[in-house]
């Protein structure tokens, strides 16, 4: 079964008001989960493209290696149990961006999502090598991945 | 070396001012990440304890193993740079909870972060067993190396 079948799976259970990971989580605890996660890897996603694209800090191979992992595990942990269809509105640490689209659209969100998981894997395997030139061009691919979400379900601030 | 001597040297460095990860990241920025960081940590290990520990949710072996990663890989990804010393007072999301002493202690608190790490990495070593006991075993080993550091360097709310 491909990646962003399964992925899919996971989001339609979601929908379907399953408990995926733990027994009723609140509405606020999903969204401050998720806006947590996102942040976390925009943060190292900041520290990839700070020292292995526009190098403004030195580049050091394991601090790459260890944000690119942390990147790929957030990535790849079930995220879609943050997305019970109750949480098209609420607050976490502030209120959601998600749009309603999201949960009328869960064909192209399973498959944006297996492209994201894909990508920072991939991130995750080049870190490894510590090819500062090949981590800038995955760290293009994995910024576009993480973009085509936010274009299409993520409102304006 | 030890992780405890390589996490000490990091929050050595991290305190002296240097550049870890980013160029110049802001207080804002460094609490509102690492209060996600703890936060993402957070709500995997309550899908870990709902499952392995308490049963409330029924036993997935694999959701078990992407939560143990996602906490193992943020734990293992340069935290200290989130702690430069300005950062002992500011707002993130909410303001830090973060106690002055954790700068006055750096020999405890890589210490600390130490075998935290190395509680982490274990978890996601027993998570990929898919053996539940040894998975719930290993969760409380975790949760009292995350306590250690609350009870001394995260103030009460």
């Amino acid at each position: 079964m491909s990646m962003q079948k399964i992925v899919l799976m996971l989001v339609i259970v979601a929908a379907g008001g399953a408990t995926l990971a733990m027994a009723a989580p609140t509405v606020e605890d999903q969204i401050k989960a998720r806006q947590s996660a996102y942040t976390y890897m925009g943060w190292n996603m900041a520290r990839i493209k700070a020292q292995a694209v526009d190098g403004e800090v030195p580049f050091n191979a394991a601090q790459m290696q260890a944000a690119a992992n942390a990147i790929a595990a957030i990535a790849a942990s079930n995220m879609s149990s943050m997305y019970s269809p109750e949480t098209v509105e609420g607050t976490g640490w502030k209120p959601t961006r998600l749009k309603p689209e999201f949960f009328q659209e869960l064909d192209k969100v399973g498959e944006i999502a297996g492209r994201f998981i894909e990508e920072t894997a991939r991130l995750a395997e080049v870190a490894q090598t510590g090819d500062q030139a090949a981590i800038a061009r995955q760290f293009e691919a994995t910024a576009d991945a993480c973009g085509s979400c936010h274009r299409n379900y993520r409102a304006s601030e």
